[in-house]
């Protein structure tokens, strides 16, 4: 694989801080090769992205609060690999869940801003099997929320 | 394991080809013996089955709809294996979603729908552990969506 | 792993009956080491918690719904181990599911009354990854579902 941290500046992305565990859950746990992230919301360096999809979101703002969300999954993957990234086998599978309006349809495409992101920064290791769904509400009323199943070495 | 094609001839059923991916994401990722099938919408031979349980589709087209979902997701069992579906050796879990009016609490019975079809074609080794909830809405506003976890030889 | 059963008596707790499968799927499944618990509803000794949080459930009788969820997939984690909780490596993930309100933004409030009890049985091996997310409607209308990935020995 190849190196991940140099693919990442070269797309001008900076990982941020892997989030500190809030509560009785943890932000990764590891079976065999099989890590589990918990859900990321789509939380950024100008605060969290709120609100709904097809109520006062676009679709443009969608996609990128879902590629809020990977950028915070890859920040996790880095801390579930001890901090080399060279060590992620594949990305299994994303589950994408979006805070949107019964009447509003793209899910897909939302979930596309993070489907998206994995394959920029780990090429064919980076296609994964997903979910995408839309949901009543978020936490804290995120716009977006995407877990993921990661192989590592 | 028996022979599952004279078993889905037997049941009347033809698989529909494996939905090629549109996005960066693919039907399936394995790692180990453990198989992701992406999720799978409820599109059959007469388009894509839309609309929500409890506000105009019937519980009886809802779990129509799971049965397609579950022969989409059998399909691209099928391509996981290589075409030879006497490879799976356990449906694990099944991941049901159901477009629902919130007053509509059938939810089970019509995510059975699926459950039923793998049982029908895998015997016991189609009996699986899963989730269903009734979600906002789902893409293309399809009425059911269900994604899988399979082990494979 | 220290003597769970002692510990649950300490808790002043009782595992429930593990519910039988009701349908053609089961309440867990097995492959190599890793165990998929079906979604587990509130349900409790004075019977099923229904209702929509932010619309006549409160956080607290929403978290306490919770709680029922993680007591009913012990109750299938030790059926699944035999009998025997200390084969629990590690509780891997939860899904967890609210039935809420789209106004109802403290979803991981809720969630924490299973995840709290998985930590309080298991100790850090009950330290798991989780999403939580809010949807529109759940089963029979249950106000919480929850379903797990554990590791056994
Ligand atoms: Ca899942």
């Amino acid at each position: 694989m190849a190196d991940i941290d140099s693919r990442l500046k070269e797309l001008g992305l900076t990982l941020p801080e892997a989030a500190a565990p809030v509560a009785n859950y943890v932000p990764y746990a590891q079976s065999g090769q099989i890590v589990h992230i918990s859900g990321q919301i789509s939380l950024g360096p100008d605060g969290l992205v709120t609100g709904r999809l097809g109520d006062g979101v676009s679709l443009e703002d969608g996609q990128a609060a879902a590629r809020l969300c990977a950028l915070n999954l890859i920040a996790q993957i880095k801390a579930a690999c001890g901090g080399d990234l060279g060590q992620v086998k594949r990305i299994v599978k994303l589950g994408g869940f979006v805070n949107a309006h019964p009447d509003f349809y793209d899910i897909p495409k939302v979930i596309n801003g993070a489907s998206d992101l994995m394959v920029e920064v780990f090429g064919d290791a980076g296609r994964h099997a997903r979910s995408a769904v839309g949901v009543a509400v978020l936490p804290l009323n995120a716009a977006v929320e995407v877990d993921a199943v990661v192989e590592i070495a």
